[in-house]
């Protein structure tokens, strides 16, 4: 064809002739997994996901493998590929140790295994001298009795496996509450935490390269409502560079502990000035989504940088940013992207109660004018 | 399964419920239209391609139609998109004007007809008082002669149709070049240019949107070698703001006559502080990759935004920048990435002598730190 001829893009005749471009294997094929894919793109790589959910964001823009993540032909897919990785906590383990026999899978499964336990996720953090809420297994009712007379209420009862945007939890308040709370989780093993009576939560996204380098995001502070993350700040306001140093410090122990592989996210709650470390998350976070923008790099690049042992990228965060998610609804984008500086991201996801949609990253030069956009956002649908 | 269960990205039931996602049809699927679908993601678009390279680079993320521009399927199946769009401007016209019959197709028709011919583009910009160099048509030897008389030597014959990258190009420096010029070019409509000693050239990136509000970036410069653009630095150095209002002056005319929607770049040459239009790209273009990182909002996400109606983004440049073609060669990943600042483009490409496989951003609080980054790239192999 005459014009195609002249194209600046000519076609290859020969497409064995291309360049061997990466290929990730991703278990799970959520958001994280579509924003990871639109970081990677750029690098040259190419990604397979394995997620039975026939309709997950990540399908619409690479392969996708609907199936079970024990399914072998799903398996043997994902270990074709140079590199397997994360998006969602919650695959079986033994998806990650079987394609480990084939293939490089980072994290390592035994800091997935690590992290989906909140029992062993607490016990590493205790083992390691991070401060926690104190807390104490719990399978059976009589344990549950004695526990909480050893750490007082109110206390959280939670269940150790699975748990998520608050649910599997049960907040205990007083001894009346204790059969209800037992009644709906006791079936699956539990965790008892005394509650710490936080001013604020905040994250800290870590990523550890294979040559045991580590870099470290700014602290971010999290807003939840209804148990589900609504807005982020980045960086958090007023945090003491000492607090950031002890922060590091406490992840970098855990970092070295896992033999760790990738971005980690580590949740902390932050009382009277110390840190009290509430949960890690083996993979890309939420909290992380400024980073898009807001950051040099962003988690979703440095994560992949991590995993295929390329040098980690710069973190740092050059204006004060706020995330914003957008929770069951969505906001018509005119109205987004009308505020300036406001970036817009829609997962492709179709609106539920409760189901983080999308989310919005909004800069600005100063912390006064971040929050009058965020002022203006906050009114929209879905919005934080 | 259970692990899927507690995803917090659920499967979708009934994918009937998912919100209807605008899809954009484009045109052409290199690497201007891969980034697009990149910048058009998280909007929560949907692209569908038509490129009859089967390996063309936006395949491998989004939905190609691999055939003819013409093909009256292909048509069809573009047709029935929300907007359709080019990333490329040597397609048939027609191919554009069937479209528009059934569907909104931006930029308008007839603007990619004057973009895709020197002598209407050099027109339109003599029509509205927009400097150029000198300029005749040609098309038998005999005019060749007389209006070499007319602009003098050294001059320039072009192709009307179907140059890029310096080809369909002949420099005329004495009447002996002239058999051999018209020999290799004269099959074709051809135009004579006088030749602009200039001493920069620039390029303005502007997007138009359909309610006709027009945004600028600022002017950039642009660095060839082989006819190739090699390196653009961004902003360029020294502009002056009247310099850059003269620029926008112009271009605001173009874009007005043209009833243009998206994104337009103008060339121009330098010379003595006078700007003289060389040509117009109806289309995203190479001097504005930079923009993915060093502006506020990309040139891809601000043509998307044009054609689909809304709101158009900030064109702020925040940092200096340089973009670093690479052409025929792709460097190792972490040569690139050790660099501080330093974004990788790979265009999932063959390399080829003279082929755009990618490209390399540079961010730098400074002109003089950027300097220094930008020779520690030119010596990778492939850049600059």
């Amino acid at each position: 064809m005459n014009a195609r001829k002249v194209s600046s893009q000519p076609p290859i005749p020969d497409s064995s002739r291309r360049e061997p471009s990466l290929t990730i294997g991703v278990l799970g094929a959520g958001q994280l997994g579509r924003m990871m894919a639109l970081a990677g793109y750029p690098l040259g790589l190419r990604f397979v996901f394995l997620d039975p959910a026939a309709s997950a964001p990540a399908g619409s823009l690479a392969e996708h493998v609907v199936a079970d993540y024990l399914d072998e032909q799903a398996l043997e897919r994902l270990s074709a590929c140079d590199v397997v990785t994360y998006e969602f906590e919650s695959v079986p383990v033994e998806a990650a140790r079987r394609l480990a026999q084939k293939t490089q899978v980072f994290p390592p499964p035994d800091a997935l295994a690590v992290a989906q336990d909140r029992l062993l996720e607490k016990e590493c953090f205790r083992a390691l001298g991070v401060p926690t809420a104190p807390f104490a297994p719990v399978s059976t009712r009589e344990e549950l009795a004695s526990h909480v007379q050893e750490l007082g209420l109110p206390a959280v009862l939670k269940t150790r496996r699975f748990g998520y945007d608050g649910k599997g939890q049960a907040v205990l308040r007083s001894e009346a509450d204790l059969d209800a709370a037992f009644a709906e989780l006791g079936a699956q093993p539990l965790l008892l935490e005394g509650f710490v009576p936080f001013e604020r939560e905040l994250s800290l996204l870590c990523v550890r390269g294979r040559d045991g380098k580590v870099a470290f995001y700014p602290l971010v502070e999290n807003r939840h409502r209804e148990g589900i993350l609504r807005v982020t700040y980045a960086p958090a306001d007023g945090i003491r560079d000492s607090l950031q140093a002890t922060a590091e410090r406490y992840a970098g122990q855990v970092l070295e502990r896992l033999a760790y592989v990738g971005v980690l996210t580590i949740e902390f709650f932050l009382r009277d000035g110390e840190l009290y470390a509430n949960e890690m998350a083996p993979r890309v976070h939420n909290s992380g989504h400024f980073t898009i923008e807001g950051a040099e790099t962003s988690q979703f690049e440095n994560h992949l940088r991590a995993i295929l042992g390329l040098p980690l990228g710069s973190t740092e965060v050059l204006e004060p940013c706020a995330m914003l998610n957008l929770v069951g609804d969505l906001p018509p984008r005119e109205a987004v992207l009308a505020v300036p500086s406001a970036h817009l991201h829609f997962y492709d996801k179709a609106p539920r109660v409760g189901r983080k949609v999308g989310h919005i990253t909004v800069r600005a030069a100063t912390r006064a004018a971040l929050d009058a956009n965020v002022t203006r956002l906050l009114r929209l649908p879905g919005a934080g």
